[in-house]
């Protein structure tokens, strides 16, 4: 290991030490965020911002090809709008913020800032939906969201974070549902296909629930450490805000009758899950589809005739096929290689004199570090397929992570041993659909309930704690 | 002109009668907004935001080719870093909105919702900038900001609205101003390539100028009833903000000195631009590099055999050169024509059993309502050439428009006789450079000072107020 590099991987915790310092660790020189004066709130630097806007762009395409708008709400919410809907206010006002004076004058009625926008989309609603002929309404906005969060940390839990939130309006129960399913799917194919994420599908308890929801469906992604995080949610409302505010529509035969409503929303959390699910001891691992660079260009002994001048062309080369970058600072090989590792890059693409003789240049896959010798004349045959290489490769050491850290258990005290002997994972155990159980298997193992998952298995036919018959099966876990 | 299309047109008031109703009818007629009980604010339809998503993209894209990256910074300011630099926290405090509560729990500080984001990017900047390796920082945010306006109207004035801010950091003081200017440029061929607005540059002067800045550069535009609008602005700020924000750089001679900023911003106010350049009394009238829709594509009878097929065959390939839409709803023909006119569809091409058996079609510009027959074999040439069409017969018609209402005065009865005779538009009139001379001319013709035009002309030897030695010559108007 040259010494740059070394000196640059000493600065990140080791994972195993302290997973959580180098998570921080990654967040801060990877140059994703900063901090700020503004507590609980962070600065998304260029690097992590432009993750977010690849985020953005393959799922907005997947909003649109769905059908689905874009439309954008105020950021306001008057205290008396956000009251109409009783489970919803009460979920939610503990944790807005509230601006109370405007200019100079102290304001009539407090607004608070949106925490989330059910209740605007349904005044909007109200106002533009009459009949049958307007239905559905799919819409989306792209926003910032703010949550008085006690303690927080970047891109996982911050008082404000960037956010889609998708709002739609139904005919019916049945196109309602099948709306909030396919959304589910939506995101599902997106972690996995885009973001390499194995997730798990499934459905909240009744504690669980998003306020206000008559169902909420969720995907579950297991972290490096055992930890689960909630990658995606995507809520049924059946009629419950439509009555709150009386949004009626007329139907075929000019009766008046309520809309079924759902909403979904994915979050700036993703570049979390990212890190926390590829990322190593020498930082970052993107996501080829998400990478702000896919391959960075390292000319090496870049002062010797010819080199950079073929490195340049060959950067222009790439560009064509892939996000490329060429780096010709006079930092060292070694120091450019350790930051790009960092940074996370899929790929890496060293050129010096010795390869231009052969035609060739080395490429070196970020996340097993593979050297391969490629002619330079196949290149935009081979980068393609690294990249799809490097996908594959991450999203099955992670479903391989998921998996070694996925434990059936059938009693209490297997839960407790699974996770003493395993460290933390995913619980799959039986349960009878008492919250009750579900309160005491947390305060006894340590372990919540993430999900009912669709696929659903019979491990057992009794409840994992109080041995009653059995309703589903749950996967359990600590969360982020 | 069919029923239902008289109809439609009847539901707008006339742009002669009241421009500012034609403006709001037009807004709420052709679903760009509608109103919230969030006072002074609104929700952005989708057909309004379509058009915000497409300003974006060409937007963000010319940032990107002059080397900007996109950061997002928290949308609250702390009161003492609002208060860091004196002519700032003074331009901008009277008309901040305030969060004053979080949760349950009375703030310590209060925050402000952003008006725009200086301090916060000097915050940064102060962090992440030690040497002059750290310049420039060419930094772009898309946010909203809130300002608390007493009287509001969609897009031209509203208490959130959507914007861009650039915001840079660089090592000399030409740099920067170099930035600013080019910023200015990359601006003016925005407004007039894409939105085919003519635009005046100019400076503004010292009572008009941004706060906090040495000099705010802008583009002034006329709209179709002779009231000036600020398309947008560039500031350059010397070191004042870097001095309060204590922000330092080593420079080459490790030499510890202070940088030069700039920034730069536009608004979902060029929506308004765009309604009140081009629109008429039909409804809307839009560029065609920012309609949503390019092309609609209309069926004329087309319950009759092959009509629809035909119509979405031509859709199809329509849809590969532009954005085409086909509307098949079982609305009459006249009924969509006066749709999509509101809407300010740019092309409309209508098909029917007559037309299919000539291998032709009918297509009408929406802004001269021109009819031409175009073979069916020629449309994958013809449409581009007449989306061109349309883009510079709109720009014309702004461009002689403004000429028509330029108005050269040289004494202060000239312009008071100008603006009665001939309605509002721009005076181009000599100034001595004297803010007592821009009041005056103010309160005796109601015409305030637009800017400082980068072009200048020697109309007059002396100030058109005072009578001493003219300094500058000034674009003067009533401003939205």
């Amino acid at each position: 290991m040259a010494k740059e590099q070394k000196k640059m991987v000493d600065d990140i915790t080791s994972m195993d030490e302290d997973f959580a310092k180098w998570y921080t660790d990654i967040c801060k020189k990877a140059e994703l965020v900063e901090y700020t004066s503004v507590k609980g709130c962070m600065v998304i630097r260029p690097y992590g911002y432009a993750i977010w806007e690849n985020i953005q762009n393959i799922l907005d395409k997947m909003f649109k090809d769905t059908e689905h708008e874009n439309v954008c709400m105020p950021m306001f919410i008057p205290e008396s709008l956000l009251q109409k809907e009783k489970d919803h206010v009460e979920g939610f006002a503990p944790e807005c913020a509230w601006v109370t004076v405007g200019g100079s004058e102290q304001l009539e009625e407090r607004l608070c800032v949106r925490p989330t926008s059910e209740t605007l989309f349904c005044e909007h609603f109200k106002n533009v939906v009459h009949s049958y002929r307007d239905l559905p309404k799919l819409y989306n906005q792209w926003v910032s969201v703010v949550r008085w969060e006690k303690t927080t940390r970047p891109f996982l839990r911050s008082r404000e974070f960037l956010w889609q939130e998708g709002h739609t309006l139904h005919a019916t129960a049945e196109e309602a549902i099948e709306e909030t399913e396919k959304m589910l799917n939506v995101y599902t194919e997106f972690c996995q296909k885009y973001l390499a994420i194995p997730v798990v599908q499934g459905m909240k308890t009744e504690s669980d629930k998003f306020a206000g929801a008559e169902r909420t469906y969720c995907i579950e992604a297991l972290m490096h450490d055992g930890k689960a995080l909630q990658a995606g949610t995507s809520h049924y409302f059946g009629d419950g805000f439509a009555k709150a505010f009386e949004i009626q529509y007329s139907d075929k035969e000019n009766k008046l009758v309520y809309p079924h409503q759902t909403s979904w929303g994915m979050t700036t959390r993703l570049i979390g899950a990212i890190i926390m699910t590829h990322g190593d001891n020498n930082g970052l691992v993107l996501p080829p589809a998400v990478a702000p660079i896919q391959v960075i260009v390292v000319p090496v002994a870049q002062h010797k005739e010819g080199v950079l001048e073929k490195a340049d062309e060959i950067c222009s080369r790439l560009k064509k096929i892939c996000r490329a970058k060429m780096d010709a600072s006079n930092n060292t090989p070694g120091w450019k290689f350790a930051e790009y590792e960092m940074k996370g890059v899929p790929i890496r693409l060293e050129i010096g004199p010795k390869d231009i003789e052969n035609n060739q240049c080395v490429i070196v896959t970020r996340h097993n570090r593979e050297k391969t010798f490629v002619s330079l004349d196949e290149l935009e045959t081979v980068i393609p397929q690294k990249l799809e290489e490097v996908r594959n490769g991450i999203y099955n050491a992670a479903l391989e992570n998921r998996e070694r850290r996925t434990y059936v258990c059938t009693a209490l005290d297997e839960i407790t041993k699974a996770l003493e002997e395993n460290g933390d994972g995913f619980i799959k155990a039986m349960w009878c659909g008492d919250e009750a159980c579900e309160d005491k298997v947390k305060e006894i193992t340590g372990v919540g309930s993430r999900c009912i998952p669709l696929e659903q298995e019979q491990l057992a036919d009794t409840c994992v704690c109080c041995g009653k018959p059995a309703k589903h099966m749950l996967y359990w876990g600590k969360a982020y």
